[in-house]
């Protein structure tokens, strides 16, 4: 908490002389007050400038603000124009405490607390009826006994099926509502003899509010939690390919260091840092896919989408950045000295980053584009499980002699062991989101364009992209048909795609 | 979600004749039919055992709903009790909605949520009669497009500041119900002349609502989150030095197994996975000081704890919990030959995993008891600071020619590196504890039962409890002036101790 006002005064108080200090009191207290407009000033602005970084962070914060004004503007007119307050009277406060309380920042939020609310207070109003239908019968003494003894009951219960893990995650705001419209229906059937006209007033109300935030949600710039994960997704496996790429590009600079400047790369630095927030949006992940589960069909997202894949493929992803944690923990100890066996390790090492690396960029851009992964994306794999095996084979050969730099050499080795778990890592990223692609219905890659350009590559007319220079992921969905006009070689256009897939 | 009911019947349905299709589908739903309340039963069995499991993992559950029962059913005696009802009116369902709405498994949350929704009305209340009596100026047609346009801003105002990570945290709940009052009251003022008197009502249930809930969830068997993330951490530490212990045990015997049998020790595998559930347990703390934030002062808790530095302490025992992860990877891959070279890393290794696990036993239980930690924490801690020492001076030196078993020696050179971090970490987690002992008042342990001993030690009346048995963590705070009595000796005394802190 800030400190008080007064405290930077506090040190001149102790003056011996008690007039002395008096004075000092007062002219502290005016310095105070006279610094107090400074200090709300630029209290004010920090919060101003803060709040613009937020929305600035994600406008459809903004958005979402406006969209919770217009819906309780519009509901609240239920109470202040005077045709639509004689219809509903005072229960139009219900489509009011609906708006507020229902309107969730994505439309899987918004549509779980209305459903919640809608069900809950249908269940729980019927139950109330019975409750106070069954209580009657027990005479003018008995009901409150009987009353009070059913709401005992009922309101334990309820509260504790919310430790269910299964209720928690999707109906725990539907229990609080069916609490308390069980109580206030079964209670207030006790007085107002038109229980059915005010559960009628009161439902429609509540229909009225759920209705305008679920429209307003789902019509006026709507925020899927289900795209949110499926992008979080895809870009968490675009991280580690960075990262990797990044790695890779370290075993690079190993073996060019001999005649080369060492070079201090802080920007490629934190490209290395990018699976770090790999490794904490599990419990984003796993929230986004409970509201993707209320989500009705929308974009190329169904109805029950296989959001519980996402989930698997993020875990996986998580396991991949936790290797990625131990790697960067030794990649900054280079080895010095350059021996043979240092070249030996070092190679593989390098192919794995690089190989796997792109087998990761087409992993995530299939399921950005939602496509099914790229041939290419086999043979990434292929590729980088046979270094891995060939590193496997150098750990298990014996040591060479006589080996200087020894300490060096242990954290290259380490680095090297912990790359062939990577390697497995990236498989099952890869079968998970093979998986994905076959379940939520991914669109099939043109598979002519490939045989065609596959037979240009064979004729040897066209110079094949190289893989390794990991800028470019996606050159073989370049469509083949354009060329048939003949104005551009294979070539030339492989470049313009190029170029244009980086702008 | 569950197959319907007849899923299992539908392969019977391809038969060619559509008569006997017929006659195989009411044969069929008659199946099902008879089967319905067998799995029903099932079910509902099922169910009644998980919730048993629910309650028995923590009985508190049990209690706490309970506790909502109660408070649920005192508040609505407001509503149905003709004196008490004559009083209050339909305000009483402000009430049983505060009650519902409010009451939180622990005392932190239901103070953050009806202190946030107490203030909240107030500050609301004021300004929704502000804007009414400034909408009220601009005349009839003026005012409900005033009423409507303040609506608007407030509601968009206050939904964006939720975006806001400080406000998100502690006053989400404040804001939502600031804006429900702000509306309610500044459009219901519209139709109602008696605001102040309703205002009046609506506060005074509120505040009978929120009391109840506050006063019996701080009374009857409270919930505190403060002793909550107390326990969680002290018990993360414990698991982590219990895990470290494990690992000791393997390098022992990596060094005996030259004569003895392989033994399989699946218990002991399963202390190897406790640190699995501290990597995850960081949103858990998070909440928890959250709520304790709000707690006033209890048993030895005072209110305003330093909670900030648990959550420090349980950051650094997530850190050194990813150092476990590297280790056990590795550590079931054991050299089947033992040459000397091998021996020698085994040990430094073997000393900084039971050193640690001691220094890590006593900072757990440190925790637990709210005591100063043992001046031994030290020495156990500067022990494995030499072994790591020790260990880091075998990496730096050249390697022994010719050693076979390379890839075993890599694993385990791999798990000593990760060692020295380890006792790094062990290092902050001891400095943070220390931190934590002196800012939030912990007791200092008995300085003269320890100088008593230790004469005693020295003058050789008592053997001295070894250490490194791994069972006893805290033999030195006996109360040694229980042996004046001369009735049993010292050595007795520690031994029934021990037996009594083990029980």
């Amino acid at each position: 908490m800030a400190s008080p006002p007064g405290s930077q005064c506090m040190e001149t108080t102790n003056s011996p002389n008690e007039n002395t200090k008096h004075n000092t009191n007062i002219a502290c207290i005016c310095k105070c007050a006279k610094s107090m407009p400074k200090k709300l000033k630029s209290k004010v602005v920090k919060t101003a400038i803060f709040a613009k970084k937020i929305g600035e962070d994600d406008p459809r914060r903004i958005i979402h603000s406006v969209k919770v004004g217009i819906a309780l503007t519009l509901v609240s007119s239920l109470y202040y124009l005077r045709p639509l307050y004689d219809g509903f009277g005072q229960a139009g406060m219900w489509a009011i405490l609906t708006v507020v309380l229902v309107f969730e920042f994505t439309v899987g939020g918004t549509l779980s607390k209305s459903l919640n609310r809608g069900c809950a207070t249908l269940l729980a109003g019927a139950l109330g009826i019975g409750a106070e239908y069954l209580a009657n019968l027990c005479g003018d003494k008995g009901e409150p006994i009987v009353l009070g003894l059913m709401v005992f009951i009922l309101a334990t219960a309820a509260t504790f099926t919310r430790f269910f893990p299964d209720v928690k995650r999707r109906y725990d705001y539907g229990v609080l509502i069916f609490i308390i419209t069980f109580t206030l229906v079964a209670v207030s059937g006790f007085r107002v003899s038109e229980i059915l006209e005010l559960a009628h007033q009161r439902l429609s109300t509540i229909l009225i509010g759920g209705a305008t935030c679920i429209l307003i949600s789902i019509f006026v710039y709507p925020v899927w939690a289900g795209q949110d994960l499926h992008n979080l997704i895809a870009a968490n496996i675009g991280k580690l390919a960075v990262c990797l790429e990044g790695f890779g590009g370290e075993f690079m600079s190993f073996r060019e260091d001999e005649d080369e400047e060492w070079i201090t790369r802080s920007d490629e630095d934190k490209s290395l840092q990018a699976y770090k927030s790999v490794l904490n949006s599990k419990t984003t992940e796993e929230t986004l896919a409970n509201l993707a589960w209320w989500e009705p069909c929308h974009g190329q997202f169904r109805f029950r989408h296989p959001w519980g894949l996402y989930l698997k493929t993020g875990a996986l992803a998580t396991e991949c950045a936790h290797h990625f944690k131990i790697i960067q923990k030794y990649i900054y100890s280079k080895p010095q000295v350059k021996s043979e066996f240092i070249k030996k390790i070092q190679e593989p090492c390098r192919i794995i980053s690089t190989e796997s690396s792109q087998a990761l960029k087409q992993l995530s851009s299939a399921i950005r584009n939602m496509t099914y992964p790229l041939p290419e994306t086999e043979d990434h794999i292929k590729t980088s499980r046979t270094a891995a095996e060939d590193l496997k084979i150098i750990l298990e050969k014996p040591y060479p002699p006589q080996q200087d730099h020894f300490q060096e050499i242990v954290q290259l080795l380490c680095v090297a062991s912990v790359l062939v778990d990577v390697v497995k890592s990236v498989e099952n990223i890869s079968v998970s989101v093979n998986e994905l692609s076959q379940k939520a219905g991914f669109r099939q890659q043109k598979p002519k364009a490939d045989k065609q350009q596959q037979q240009l590559l064979h004729r040897g007319i066209v110079q094949p992209v190289n893989d390794s220079d990991g800028s470019d992921d996606s050159f073989v969905v370049i469509d083949v048909c354009k060329l048939a006009g003949g104005q551009e070689t294979l070539a030339q256009a492989l470049e313009r795609e190029k170029l244009e897939m980086r702008s």
